[in-house]
């Protein structure tokens, strides 16, 4: 098995954008992830690619893959679109590399897209509402802040979570966020601001909700031979995991976690043959504020019911022992559906090489895990940095 | 690098269903592909899947995938929605493959699905025109019928292909899908009956465009240690091979031919290490008439403009050198959109072990060709018959 490199990535930045369109979006996502190679790649060895868009909202409906890659100028090559909701773009990272360990490519482009802010909040909703389970949560009315609203109402029952412990997510993200020049709510915030919003869908206000985002991510995959061939450090895919679970929330057996989290969090570390504690820092799907609470709980960072200590100890404050979502995350970077996912390996790759705007000290690992509508589907993907001779 | 074996396939049929859902014709495919296995398979054994689906139209619009492998109870593994409009499933397969070639999957289900008769037949027209090219062709109102009637207008203008080459694909793939139960419009019908049907899209009338269907179908992918465990023999996959383009007719070089079928055809023999003159069945993408003829052209079985001949001489004929859409092809079998790649393929399977409808005799090499819209993406597999003994 040919190992997997993550030789370039780079993203569009997350916001609103009514003059850009996906393509313009994609193209500027993948201009940067070119640029990051340092020692250059000509674009016309990259030999496949895997697009990410959930794309139900309009534009282009069917072929929504190579309606990008033709349009930066990859003609000819396989181009696959994946959907799997808000883990899409995850998922064409899973399969990017698996088609460089298979040997079926030598260089291969990740990524994904999505616009979101040319419909009115409404057509939003029932657009976001898609990737619910259909029958029983979509066309009943629940929309996803409602589905997570019970996730938090009962971590709080279970685990005495708090209003606090949520606030503190959106604190810390907007903080980094704020360091971030392609974050889309770039702003800091207090306790207090945090603590006092609007509620959205009880017990959810409005700063435990990450905001609609237009954006792109591009991430490049590469074989061994072609990262040797770079004069910079490499980053390696050192694990992958991904699971499905039953759509609809109503329909698993815990309100309190993410099984799909969990079970794809245990087959990366495997993949890795490393621990949790391993891990140096994480960007996690904090969708809404309580995802990211679970996803500590999920990913085996703190155990069940223990993810707001975490918060209260600044454990995962950029200063901290595991700093979570530097990138100030889906909350205050923004969450454009199909680009979130390769947009959380683009901050793990420029942490891993020092080029953070909120950079770690030295992290060797690094992780990155994405969720696809209420926990119907996730990925988590384990880095590791590499010496530029270690290869 | 491991090899990939088909050793299971089935479909549901094919055609108008109004008393099932999208996920009891998905069971319906995947409890005959496991029935194929004829010493039996366990399904939890199955540690991958990708679902191939267009499904714009309503039902469950994201997570489509894990919406149907957790119906049919493969809980928790990795499952990746593939939309690459009509050529989905053959994506589908195509990454089931590359897992299994990579080693992350022992055995990996590819399938698709579409549910198409549940629309009034004007919203169908809109909806199958999402995967034409979005600006220019569907919100000018181009249909795909209007599309495939460019390139029959120009074909015939440059070859001398005439109408009644076209109806020659209609008689030869009703003649076939009557003998298959599975079909949609599994009927026979005269080379008069498919001269004078009524205008669709000027040059091609009503038995020159396949019809709209609903249904499934599900193949099972595994690694040659699982091949080797079942007493009966497999079918190996010796070739893939997938191209993009641009999506618009308009945006190509060429309206008498269809480049990413030409390129895929070139890379799966390339990876068979064979040449077209070894395949001795295949079933082509026949969403029109014109497209078969396209096909023999594209795939290397004559040159350009030779297509119509081979009708004529009826080398495509089930009793011919070649015999192409033994099934009854996307014309009398129908054509689920997600569905059909994959259907496609159990078609194949079941020739190379020797148990189809309109059986061929000991067929080595097989074909299957799926094209995407109207070529903005195609695949290319080729499938060939070991011996109990060989692997």
């Amino acid at each position: 098995m040919t190992e997997a490199y993550v030789i370039g990535a780079g993203q569009s930045p997350f916001g609103s954008f009514p003059n850009e369109s996906y393509r313009s979006l994609f193209a500027t996502a993948f201009d940067r992830a070119l640029a990051s190679v340092g020692t250059g790649i000509d674009r016309n060895r990259i030999d496949e690619a895997f697009i990410g868009t959930l794309g139900v909202g309009g534009r282009q409906l069917g072929l929504s893959g190579p309606a990008v890659t033709e349009h930066i100028g990859l003609h000819g090559i396989p181009t696959t679109r994946v959907e799997n909701a808000c883990a899409a773009s995850g998922y064409a990272f899973r399969n990017a590399v698996t088609a460089v360990r298979a040997g079926i490519a030598d260089l291969v482009l990740a990524g994904g897209y999505e616009i979101m802010t040319d419909m009115s909040s409404d057509h939003t909703k029932w657009w976001l509402g898609v990737s619910g389970e259909t029958e029983w949560e979509r066309l009943s009315g629940t929309t996803f802040a409602g589905v997570y609203a019970q996730m938090a109402s009962v971590h709080m029952a279970a685990h005495g979570t708090t209003i606090e412990d949520l606030s503190r997510v959106a604190v810390k993200n907007h903080r980094n966020g704020a360091a971030n020049p392609n974050a889309q709510l770039g702003f800091e915030c207090t306790l207090e601001d945090a603590m006092g919003a609007p509620t959205v869908a009880d017990p959810l206000n409005l700063y435990h909700c990450c905001p609609t985002t237009d954006g792109a991510s591009a991430v490049l995959v590469a074989n061994e031979e072609v990262a040797n061939e770079l004069d910079e450090a490499s980053v390696r895919v050192s694990g992958m995991g991904a699971s499905s679970d039953r759509v609809g929330l109503f329909q698993r057996d815990t309100f309190t976690d993410i099984p799909a989290s969990r079970r794809a969090a245990e087959r990366a570390y495997d993949d890795a043959g490393i621990a949790p504690d391993d891990i140096d820092l994480a960007e996690v799907h904090d969708c809404f504020a309580i995802a990211e609470i679970m996803a500590y709980e999920d990913l085996g960072f703190c155990d069940r019911g223990e993810g707001g200590r975490l918060l209260r100890e600044e454990v995962t404050h950029p200063t901290g022992r595991l700093p979570v979502n530097t990138s100030g995350g889906l909350k205050s970077k923004g969450h454009p559906i199909g680009a979130t996912g390769t947009g959380q390996i683009v901050e793990i790759f420029e942490q891993l090489r020092g080029e953070a705007h909120t950079q770690v000290q030295e992290p060797c690992y690094g992780l990155a895990h994405n969720v696809g509508g209420s926990g119907g589907s996730a990925t988590v993907h384990v880095f590791e940095r590499m010496q530029e001779d270690a290869i």
